[in-house]
């Protein structure tokens, strides 16, 4: 009952019910499951940006550039930060949102930062979770920002509906060392700070990997030059993006695309709860802080560890069945 | 048997033994748990390295150099670069790998590169039992090189015995933007590129913020510069990593430290293998296919497709019980 009314009130735009919800995510709370089981089919309607880039590119900047033009086009915006850089401290408020102040003000910006909650991972499930609670509550636009080329952060992008990689001047090295992600991401391709030095070499060797690349489907990533800091390209990088959502739209590869990133939330979500449902054993922090223990004094390896966890918790199941 | 003979040509530092180990661990094979679980008692001695940083900052250079040291004092150097960035394809030999054919043609060193294979995950798990495998052929030295800032790339430097971060100067904004996580992580920073313009700024920089950080022992994380291309600070860098391995010997937070570590491999592991037990079911692929395609065109959510594998699991267990 009182999870159907926080699902209304979702459904209904309310920015408080929205940011409960996004928390209970994050949380992974006992009653997320079936918030998110009632939210989901009425998804689908926002369009999902995801920027990705190295640190110091100025993804920020043209996330609060991005969504300041679709405000002004009077669409909603919602805008997910990931900041998995601090895995086990918890503390994870980007400090650069300090520069969303002014948008943050407005209220037809909704702006987060998700972070890793102790070590159960599951961020990038709570991060695709929470832009369905947005996407539910009828947000236009939806853009997730993450940090860095790693693992979770391509695959978090890649459940966007447009991938937007951002790439600054003089990085030559930078588009190698992550030439082979990228070229499988991108969908737009974003030199910022384009007033300096080395945007045309930059721009040179981003067009001869992409002649290199192949791409399942028959797109060809455009490469939008902007200033973000002084609001320059940012019309240019909305039109790509809109360019590339109406693509995907209608190209048979945009549905194998859902069917892969309907495949992965699926095992993500599958290796959550199979973790919560190992871990919902009476004394299992005790037990798990003891294996540890004796795993770090190299009394006992970590597999056979595991084996005994997994053991127990076979025992219990079966002691249930009986 | 077969297995025995591997553990004890592992045990022994054959060098194609150890490259079938670690494949084993990489494609978490049946027997893999086993031959972990035999190596396990034989860890310990090698001093592990994790090296991370920027894409472009030079890590790669920064471990050839570093590898080089080591093998001119005779020590055997295990090198495992962790590449990520293209979780789909599967293919992730590092480009600048190339640049390690010299140090290649030595016997004395053991390089591998690991990816993500397909999108079960397991990557850290996977890096962390490849330089266990390595730990226990009795690599003197094993430095493990990651690309990025993610999540996953974290965890696993984390898991090193000495953990370095290397910046670049000119990066005022990537120091911004990573320092959360680099402060936790770092026991040894690097400068590299050190004869560019903008050190002392960089340095600087790093100083107000170490000035700020605390970290739970006392140990004050040294500032080493190099020009790894040159082969510039090298030695620093490997007496400042020497210092902190010492050092963590002693202090009492490097139990603390090893029982984190511990305790995120169990439970890492237990993931993995919980994940592998539920789709380990005849005919799960057909069935995640159907799943993924229904999810896909919102014919049903993925939580209530996560239900229908956890059901049918459990009942497949009901049934053997019974």
């Amino acid at each position: 009952m009182e999870s159907d009314a926080l699902v209304s009130r979702v459904l209904g735009g309310d920015v408080r019910a929205v940011a409960r919800a996004i928390s209970k995510v994050e949380d992974n709370a006992a009653d997320a499951f079936e918030l998110m089981k009632s939210l989901f089919p009425r998804t689908g309607r926002g369009m999902i940006v995801g920027i990705t880039g190295s640190p110091g590119a100025g993804k920020s900047s043209i996330v609060d550039r991005l969504a300041g033009l679709y405000r002004r086009r009077d669409e909603r915006v919602g805008i997910v930060a990931v900041d998995p850089s601090s895995p086990f401290s918890g503390g994870a408020i980007l400090g650069d949102r300090i520069r969303m102040q002014t948008l943050g003000l407005d209220p037809g910006v909704f702006i987060r930062s998700m972070a890793t909650r102790g070590n159960l991972g599951g961020l990038a499930r709570a991060t695709v979770d929470a832009v369905a609670v947005l996407d539910a509550a009828g947000y236009a636009k939806i853009i997730v920002e993450t940090v860095g080329v790693g693992q979770d952060e391509v695959e978090i992008v890649k459940t966007a509906d447009v991938s937007v990689v951002v790439l600054v001047p003089g990085m030559g090295d930078d588009i190698q060392a992550i030439k082979a992600g990228i070229m499988e991401i991108a969908d737009v391709f974003v030199i910022n700070k384009a007033d300096r030095d080395g945007v045309l070499r930059t721009e040179k060797e981003l067009e001869a990997l992409l002649s290199l690349a192949t791409r399942p489907d028959t797109w060809q990533p455009p490469i939008v030059k902007t200033i973000a800091t002084e609001n320059k390209g940012i019309e240019e990088l909305a039109d790509a993006v809109a360019a590339y959502y109406e693509f995907q739209k209608t190209a048979e590869q945009g549905r194998a695309r859902r069917r892969a990133i309907a495949r992965w939330r699926i095992l993500e979500l599958l290796r959550e709860r199979l973790l919560r449902q190992a871990l919902d054993v009476e004394g299992i922090d005790e037990h798990l802080e003891a294996l540890a223990s004796q795993v770090a004094d190299k009394q006992r390896d970590p597999y056979s560890a595991v084996e005994e966890i997994m053991r127990q918790k076979t025992g219990d199941r079966r002691q249930e069945t009986e």
